[in-house]
Order: structure tokens, then sequence, then C-alpha cells
């Protein structure tokens, strides 16, 4: 069964915004056995969308529209739609009922542009929309269906749980889609692919996506199939064989970002960590903070931005930042076991580099970041060159220090057994 | 002038990823005075990109598809224009011997896959791409323009730069859109758009988006004219008055973020500011850092997630923790005046809350968080209630306290004159 997705807006067609609503009902499109075989985007004109819905109508089983279903002059997905399949649009004293005592909760009066929300074309079943004024619709007519939803994420998401997620329930083919994701860190995409490539493309009717996000890489394997077990063994068997030949580098199986598992393996290990950071700027205690509960784990951390911070609150000597350069190695030591020591807890990380666009020598080009991770067991510290601009170059240096911490378990656990 | 977008990829009918090269084509077309009118997102599926093809181009006088141009079996936007338009795919001698070359420098040989990528449509163009294998094309033929453009968004900018937009200049019409960009904090959309509606409906062939994006508001006005002059005092106009309208809400007219207006205003004045966090985790010093230069303004901050961390590290008395709860008015103010005793700053930020999922009472339920600044002439300290989850709770609390500081100044630029 496949569907087509329509977002409506002129706005979607400006360098400012993207439709992100279809994400959100792929997956949920997925998980009921429809695929998504295109997405169209179309301006707020009543040529275009009949257009686009003339068009996905032919070619799909389900045509999901989003957007232009508030009450101005600009939302015409009714208007398009009736005019299509040649309906009469007619008023539903309901609607308009309902939007006439919502604007009266908020102790207004319902402005008369209001009365073509309640317009609707003959034959369509109305979606009711707890959280705004515009309902949706659902036709189905001549073998098509063809579900109008409202563009805000929250009404859209309600909306499709409530009223559309129910009517195409087990109209779907029996096949479903099944699903992994696998995380990975520390390994260029081609060198990942070639380990991999040789696994997946053994298995017949799997698909496997092989996307670079910043700092890590996710492969997501998929299989159509009628048969739940037998699809779920196979990925769990996949899983198993990808997670053999790429070793320590996969960090999670289960969707979960990097501080995420860092977190857990804190937690597990009863163990604490607070952090020193000059170049992130903080950044490394935000995402360890992501986590919710991580108060447990994570006492707090320093942005130490200037050398005096850095020498007043964790004692980096003076000295030492004056011979070797705020950016060195012996900073960033001194940084991860100045905090371990002041605040007492399991581990201790430093970071200090050049996170540009200014600032980079042709000995320290901007990119130059040195990590460090203190334990009882001593002080690990790299200098490492990360490409990119400002923002990725922060990000990459936090990832590599929670990578690190994830790997001291990890050794740890080994050691243990 | 028309163009319309075809991204080709399965992985972008996926939950799991969207095409976001369009916006920086839709932004450079538009400068060149194209409209992009739809855009199109299907799968590797010869039959599919053969159809978006033929629609796009009955439509628009520029088609730009990205993507597929890679050297497996599912990149077929080449085949797909060629089978389109009953064009023969010649081998490009030259472009073979640069992919050649290419592999050699990086010392392995080229797979024979990699001989799709020198195909070329007879009558194409050939796109140079010194950043990858994959060349684009550029196809003029019976009053079409066809452009394909590889996937990867640096390959894709730079061809775009170098090849694509030397061909397309002077190509458009002399109209050319005009654009501005209003940021706006502290105000609801309904109650923004309330104020300025009047204002730039008024405007003949002015087009006004209203965005929300998370904690403010963006207003982009636009128009498409082929008198730039008038274009843009007409611009100036507006923006003048929607800056009267919503006064001290409107924090950028340029584009700039709020930490970077708020660094701006630091250096401006010759102030510092230190933070002292607790729930927002080191947001706030990371948003501030990501200021190129703001180390002139910004010394460091201090997470202080733990009670301990607060009491030792920003003395705040463990009585007042204990007597008005770490979410307190108290903690707030104790927070922000002793990050900027310790660290004799001109100003000191403290924000202290409950930014869940738990940790919720009825009292003080999730959103909780009391935010403070500490100056010279005493301490501003408020709650708030901030809506959503963890996330958008932290960052509407970093959006307030950087309001705070931007209202500072302007309050103190007020007193000065």
């Amino acid at each position: 069964m496949k569907a087509e997705i329509i977002a409506a807006g002129s706005e979607l067609l400006t360098p400012y915004r993207l439709d992100t609503n279809s994400l959100f009902l792929t997956g949920r499109l997925n998980l009921l056995g429809i695929r998504v075989t295109r997405k169209v985007i179309v301006g707020d004109s009543r040529e275009d969308l009949v257009d686009a819905f003339r068009d996905a109508l032919e070619r799909a089983n389900v045509v999901i529209s989003i957007g232009g279903l508030g009450p101005t002059e600009d939302d015409l997905t009714r208007e398009a739609l009736a005019e299509l399949l040649g309906l009469r649009l007619v008023r539903h004293e309901e609607i308009l009922q309902g939007i006439r005592d919502r604007f009266r909760r908020f102790g207004r009066t319902m402005p008369e542009s209001n009365v073509r929300q309640a317009m609707v074309p003959e034959g369509a079943e109305v979606l009711a929309n707890p959280l705004g004024t515009a309902p949706g619709l659902w036709l189905e007519t001549r073998g098509y269906i063809a579900v109008l939803l409202p563009g805000p994420p929250g009404e859209l998401e309600a909306m499709f749980n409530r009223e559309v997620e129910p009517r195409l329930a087990h109209r779907g083919p029996s096949q479903r889609l099944h699903t992994r994701e696998l995380r990975v860190v520390g390994m260029s995409e081609s060198d990942l692919d070639s380990r991999i490539a040789p696994i997946y493309s053994q298995y017949e009717g799997l698909e496997t996506s092989i996307l670079a996000a910043r700092g890590e890489i996710q492969i997501h394997p998929r299989i159509w199939s009628s048969d739940s077990t037998s699809a779920e063994r196979l990925l769990d068997n996949l899983v198993k064989k990808i997670e053999i030949a790429l070793g320590d580098c996969v960090f999670s199986t289960t969707r979960e970002p990097l501080e995420f598992v860092v977190g857990a393996a804190l937690r597990a290990h009863d163990a604490t960590i607070a952090t020193a950071e000059s170049c992130t700027g903080g950044l490394l205690a935000e995402r360890l903070t992501r986590v919710p509960g991580s108060s447990v784990y994570f006492p707090g951390g320093i942005v130490c931005y200037s050398n005096d911070w850095k020498t007043e609150w964790t004692g980096v000597p003076a000295e030492t930042i004056e011979t070797h350069g705020a950016v060195s190695s012996e900073v960033a030591i001194a940084l991860a076991e100045g905090i371990r020591r002041r605040s007492s807890t399991t581990l201790g990380v430093g970071i200090t580099g050049i996170a540009g666009p200014d600032g980079g020598t042709p000995e320290k080009p901007v990119g130059t970041v040195h990590i460090a991770l203190a334990s009882e067991g001593g002080c690990k510290e790299k200098q490492f060159r990360f490409p990119g601009e400002r923002e990725q170059v922060r990000w990459s240096a936090t990832q590599m220090a929670l990578d690190w911490v994830r790997m001291y378990f990890l050794d740890d656990t080994r050691r243990a057994t």
C-alpha cells in the first residue's frame, strides 16, 4: 500500500522552513504497513494544489495533505480537493458551533473568516481537532483515500493518533516495516561501509541506509515483511553481525544518543563525572544534562573560558599556561585532574582547543583540540584536529570526550571480568 | 521565471532524513530572480524519476535535481533524464580519466562501477565537481533547462556556486527577491500578528511569513521587484514601522541570533558576564560562547547541578537551599550575586528550575524556573512557568536570560541619554 504526502504552504518554498511533519507521518504510516513513495511541497495556490492532488491520487492509495486548513484566503486545501473531485462544499453547523465555542472560551468573538473552516466537501468525514480550530477531513471515494491534516505539528500529531491511525489500521497489507538503528562513532563512512556491505547485501529484501550525522554514523536496516517473527529474527541476526564487524565503535542499537549511553554507563558503575571546558563552552555539560536524572552522576562543571578562570577555578598553574599555552596537553591534563580532585568525582574531563574561526596558528590551526580524561588510574590525553567550522569542532570535541568515557567503562568492565 | 527542485533518494522517504539542500538552492535561486514553485522528493526508482522530471519540465523553466549521481545501481538520475528526453548516454573519457586520477591520488584503483559516473546524455554540459567523483550535468534543450547536482551538501554548494550560478545569471527576469528578517522575543504569535497585520497588509505585492521558532518569532517580509532601490526603500520603511509597533521586543533585523545581539551589547558597553546555571546545565554558557570572540566578555561559568556545588562554587548558603529549596527566588539570587562577586564581572546570571520530566510538585511543577540577573544596581529576579518538554524548558530559560541581558543594556543606554 502506497501513500503520498502533500505539504502545502508558501513558507515551505522559502529558504527558511522545511516540512518536518512528513517525518512523523512516514514513521507512523510505515508501522501500519504503508510506504511513503513521494512527497510534494507546493505553495498556497489552488491550481498547484489541484494538480498535486490529481497526480498523487492517480499513483497512491492514500494521499495525506498537510496544512492549508486555516481561516485565511491562503488556506485552499479543502477547496482544491473539492474542485478536483467535483464535490460541493457544505457548511457543517456542528463544526461552526465548535469554533464559535472555542473563541468564546478565550473571551473573543469568532471572526467571519473562520466560517471557511466549517466548509466540508460532500461525503467527507470530519476529523476532530481538540487542539485548534482547523478540523481535518477524511474522504474515501472511488477507491482513493484523501486525508487533510492541519499544519501545526501538535495538532497534526494528535489528530493522526486519534482519528487517522484507527481508520488506516488493518487497511494496509499484512506487510509491516521492521527496522533497527545502530549508531557508530570513531569510524569513517567509507571504512564503515566497506566492512558491513558484505554483510547486509547478503539479505534479500533488506534495505540499509547509512547516514552520516554530526560526529557519528547511523545505520538503518529495514525490511518489509508479513512475518514479524522471522523479520525480527533476521534483523537481530544482522545487528549481531554488524556489531561483531564494527566492534566497540557501535555505541547504541536502541536509538539512544551518546550522552544517554554514557549516562547509563556512569549509573551502572555508580560513578560520577565533572567537567572543565574551555573551547566547548559548556556544550559537554549541556549534553550530559540532557539526560533526565543526570544529577545522580553529574554534580557540575566549569566553563573556564579565560586563563584566569582556568587557574582560579580548576587549579591549572599559571606557569603551565604560560609555558605551554592554553591549548596544550599540559593544560588539558591539569583541567581534567584539577576538576576531578576539586569535585571528588570518579572521572574528570578537560577540554581546551581552538574552535575558530580566529585564533589559529600554523602550529595550532583552528580545529586543534586537546582532550583529557582523569581517573583513579591516571590521565589519558590526546590532541585532535577536528575539521569544519566552529560549531562542528565544538560538537566533535564533546562527541570524542563522551566516547572516551564510554570506552573507559567498557575497558573497566573487561578488566573486571 | 520558475524553478522546481527534485530531490532523489530513498533515504529521503524514510522517517530519518529530510532534504535540506533545497533551502540553500532556494535562497540562491531567489537572489537570481528565480522562484521555486514546487519541490518533489522521490525514491531511487527510475520510473518515479522519469515521472518527476516529465511533470516538472512541463511546468517550470528550470528543473534542478539533487542526488542520484553516484556510482551505484541506485543512482539513476542521469539515466532517467536521458530516457525521458530520448537521449543516448555517451561515455565521457575526460570525466572517466578524472575519476581514475582521483582514486589514484588516494592510492586506490577505481572500481568498475564508477564508469557510470562518466556517462553523459548527448548534448549535456558537464559540471565539474572538485570535491567528489560525481560530476553534475547541465542540459538545455527545447526551451528547458535541467540541472543535475550531487547530493552531498558541500559538493552541491560548490558546484552551484562555480558552475550553475554563472550560467543562470541574467537568465531570470529583471525581477529580484528582496527580503528582510526581524526576530522578536517576549510576545505571542497571535499578539504579534494582530499588531503588525494592519501594517504589512497595506503594501501591495509584499508577502510576509510569520514563523514561530523556539523561544522567538521571525517575521520574513519579501517582495519581488525589478526596481531594487524602491523595493529596498519599501522594506526599510516597513521594518521601521514594525519596529515601532513591536518596540523593544524586536531584537534583530539582521538575522542575528539572540546570543550574538547580547554579545554585541556586552562588547559595546565594555561589560563582562558570568553564569551560574543549574537546570539549564551549561546551555547558557554554550550559547554565549557560540559567538566567535566571546572570550572578551565571557570569562566563564559554573554548572552547579548539585546542591553541594551551588554552595561550594558559588557561595549559595546551605541554609538558603534548605529553607527555600534549590528551586527558589532566594537561590537564583544567591547564584547570580555569588557568581558576579566571585568573578568580578559586570553581570552575573543565576538560573535554577525544574526542566522535567521528573522532579515537579504541585507547588513547583515541571517548567518552573527562577532567573536572576545581578548587576551593580541590584538583582532582578522572576519565576517563570515555561511550557513544553525538558529541552524546550531549558531553551526558553536561556532565551529569557539572554533577553534580560539585552534589556539591561537597552535600559542602561536610555538612562545614559
